[in-house]
């Protein structure tokens, strides 16, 4: 007989996990449980079953050979024991054995192992306010809550909704709501700005107004405070910033490692509640492995530990457990957060430590922003980009990256190859040097990825005294005692001349030369161009001329405007 | 007065180096010579030119802000001195000084350097075969050619071309002349399939099945022989393989680095006739730094020396230069030869090295190769992507990555995240772990950066014996005492035993656990699917049930009938 191994739950890690296993060791005995009915289905898809694009809910279980992930394919195919609507109850170490409910007959039993795997995953975060047991106040936690949620919609029942948490979750349930049924949709989140795990406020800012721009209302720095309605369902919600009607409250608020189990039976958990692994995906028992959303994993930038509950990570690290429960040796080191997400016709990614992050980190932060097309500017049809880097200010390495735009696979691209770099800890020469691909309609010869560390490296060197687009606008523009230098075009400059009267001074950059001597000196000069290219090139030539007090406006005319349409005239 | 910078050249590398410089430099005496009317241009756009995408020829040297780069701009803008239709004679490296002639007026001179620059760039490789000087014979070595070669096209007079060199430029010119002017075109390759410093045969013959889609005849392993023609244009080109008539003869079979007055200098050259130079891209004169098409770079993973001639290695290294002229310090550390390109709806990627370049560098060099979407294969609207790895047997070092798809970015992002690894000496471990940002819209949620690198692995661990498709349509598929077990559906499968009789056997993957004693065990079993992942299982389990002569024939069916659609019989 084969040694015998068990795996608790049946979706992303632990169908990879026993299948991988099977394919190295065909004496195995294999038994998948899981206490729900559907087994091995794209929980990432869920979104974009409840908007439509993907038509039947099959298509989330099935093969890309369109065959159904069920038990009998994986007893076929596969020669995996799965049991479902079976939950685990207790590990018994000592024994060797978890105790199972059949939750069916109710009926109770013991199943030996040799080696375990807890793929237990994770439950959405509810915050403990009132009202969250109302109907209609939905947490996608799994595949039927999804389909009752879109038979609902479906059935014209949802005029208006509230989603809590600006996570990738709740972005894409908000898109799902809005896209293709016309629901009125507020996406309610508690920091100051969207996807705040992920990105700064800056880019952020570019997605919040594209939400807005595409019918979701979104509301930042706003807690939820109750929940209101009654055994009909829910009609409101009530924040700090006022009462919000809705017939749905979906909670997208992140998620917590489904670990009850494990820590009754003493395995070591982590400081996000996350169970403890080492490289080879060992929990502190050297017979259960652990992996996916109910494990924790090693930051290769801070050293640390991070929650990080991601379907890609929970696949990767089942072939890691596959191939270790089968007698291998395989490890995963750990990760540094790249990460990706649709929101309507823009993309956003990312990988590694934000701003803020860095600093709570301990490092001493500073980031670059570069603003280009996805393509070269003379190719046809470009849409722009937007990337920040992330570094430390003495030892120059890189310690995020993140970047927004309409291209997708093109602002995806971008990050997911400093991603591949910054486990090996990069400085900013790395990324000035890195080699992606160039051709003219794909990239420009100078990559953003390349401008975004040659403007960073601006920045340290001295050469480049920045201020962000959203500081700009939050700090500068509404001050009346602040000078604007805007090196446009005088017909560009004009509505803004107009609007903020003498202290936008506009003197384009090629008469710069011959007319820099009727700037004032005695004060800051905050220089903008459209996207902070020609300001960088103005304040080179003016420091040049003897000024020195002068601030760079990153990301120009283009971020300030798109973050905030009512900078300009009106009429312009 | 400050220091004196003389340029040689102002295309791409030398018009960075310039700015850089300046900036960095406000008291420098910056001066930029070019043998050429038309500077700062951006030549990898003249085949778009060409096409049409680009309508107006000035897009080309126009900054992204519609400013033409012509002398004047770069004195208004850079305050660097221009001097245009200035051809550099020689350099006396003792008085450090530059012989030039003016060639409006034929006067020569000489100007003072304390920093050259040679930023000479490449010249098109012609063959010395006869009638290369006929009229209707071109290199596209200077945008004047290209604007020449478009007006003729434009007016109608050419009805068919011959390209010759299926490199970049080759395809590149090949899908100029066909897509938007219907001239009938033929690509003309030495070697035995295009792009051979790129990738190898079966990514190639994916991509020669689309153009010749697209209506480019490709003749690969033809020699050129002689062109025909007379004082009125040639008339045809004479190969081993035939003759083919035609109007236009466009070289694209590379370019040589234009060194001949730095050779007379005595500065040092490579293997490839490129200058040498350090990690500051100083050549062996440390009063002189050359870049972009003129030199050579190191390959960072075989660290010998390579000719790479990329506009965006230019520009990389005119920073690099420029910052290092202007009395800093930066590095320019080698390339992995990162690489990507368009032909019609198509897209190729590359980097590092192909396994025919690996085997010739020494390395004990093997392939894996993964196929796959470009997107959750639940996502609505997914495009194939095909993929192949290249490391090393023994030490699992990854030494090369080659995609090609319809979905470019996507198959370019790919090639850049891993590219991104290559000069850190990645082993296959860590392309399997490649953190590549994962959501249903953009990718699986095993990529297929990591499938491939798992493909690799489990060859190395003799757990997949594969064929390459090319291989198996040579030498597999026709002979008929090959034994080929097929392990799709009956429906699938039927046309394809018709065609093949016997030794065609279709046994679906499902049925394969109570059917495999059908199987003969004294023959190898050639295992396909549709595209290698339920053919690898099934080898699995054929394993298991004592079989021990199995092959994985890589890419599957999908594979092979894009590469000979007619190995299907006509009414499938």
């Amino acid at each position: 007989m084969g040694r015998r191994i068990v795996i608790i739950g049946a979706v992303a890690l632990g169908p990879k996990a026993a299948c991988r296993a099977r394919r190295l060791d065909p004496e195995a005995e294999i038994t998948l449980i899981d206490r729900d009915t559907i087994i091995s289905y794209g929980g990432c898809g869920i979104p974009y079953y409840v908007s439509g694009d993907i038509a039947n809910v099959d298509e989330l279980f099935s093969t890309v050979f369109h065959a159904v992930r069920d038990p009998e394919f994986f007893d076929v195919y596969k020669r995996v024991n799965v049991r479902t609507a079976t939950e685990a109850l207790s590990i018994d170490r000592k024994a060797k054995s978890v105790r199972v409910r059949d939750l069916k007959t109710g009926e109770e039993s013991d199943i030996a192992y040799d080696t375990l795997v807890l793929a237990t995953g994770s439950t959405p975060f509810v915050p403990p306010v009132e009202g969250v047991d109302l109907p209609g106040v939905v947490s996608i936690s799994n595949l039927h809550k999804a389909i009752m949620l879109k038979d609902q919609i479906a059935a014209g029942k949802i005029g208006s909704a509230v989603v809590v948490g600006g996570g990738a979750i709740g972005l894409e349930m908000a898109e799902a709501l809005t896209a293709l049924w016309g629901v009125e949709t507020t996406l309610v989140e508690m920091c100051d700005h969207v996807l705040p795990q992920a990105i700064g406020p800056d880019l952020a800012g570019l997605l919040t107004r594209h939400l807005e721009d595409n019918g979701v209302s979104v509301m930042a720095s706003t807690r939820v405070q109750r929940i209101v309605g009654d055994e009909d369902g829910v009609t409101a919600v009530e924040t700090d910033k006022g009462t919000i009607p809705c017939d749905l409250v979906i909670f997208g608020a992140g998620a917590r490692p489904n670990t009850a189990i494990a820590r009754e039976a003493g395995l070591a958990v982590g400081p996000f509640g996350g169970l403890l692994v080492d490289a080879r995906m060992r929990t502190s028992d050297p017979n259960i492995y652990a992996g996916g959303d109910c494990v924790e994993v090693r930051n290769l930038i801070t050293g640390g530990s991070m929650y990080l509950p991601l379907g890609s990570l929970a696949n990767r690290q089942g072939r890691v457990i596959g191939t270790n429960i089968a007698g291998g040796n395989e490890r995963f080191d750990g990760a540094v957060g790249t990460f990706c997400l649709k929101a309507f016709d823009m993309a956003v990614a990312t990988a590694g430590l934000t701003l803020a992050q860095a600093k709570a980190a301990g490092f001493d932060a500073v980031e670059g922003l570069a603003v280009q097309a996805d393509r070269a500017h003379f190719y046809p049809g470009h849409k722009w980009m937007f990337l920040k880097l992330v570094a430390d200010r003495k030892t120059r390495r890189v310690l995020g990256v993140e970047a927004v735009g309409e291209a997708g696979d093109a602002v995806k691209a971008r990050v997911d190859a400093v991603a591949a770099l910054l486990g090996h800890h990069p400085d900013l020469d790395d990324v000035s040097n890195l080699e992606v691909g160039y051709a003219p309609p794909f990239a420009s010869a100078m990559d953003i990825v390349n401008a975004a560390g040659n403007a960073l490296k601006n920045v340290l060197d001295g050469f480049s005294h920045p201020v962000e687009p959203s500081v700009f606008l939050r700090d500068i523009l509404p001050d009346e005692s602040k000078i604007i230098l805007d090196v446009r075009s005088a017909k560009q400059g004009e509505p803004m001349t107009r609007k903020y009267g003498k202290r936008w001074i506009n003197i384009p950059q090629d008469e710069l030369p011959r007319r820099y001597d009727e700037l004032p000196r005695d004060v800051t000069l905050h220089v903008i161009c459209n996207t902070g290219l020609r300001s960088y090139e103005s304040q080179v030539l003016l420091r040049a001329k003897g000024f020195t007090d002068l601030v760079n406006v990153h990301g120009g005319y283009l971020f300030a405007r798109m973050l905030d349409p009512t900078i300009v005239p009106d009429e312009a």
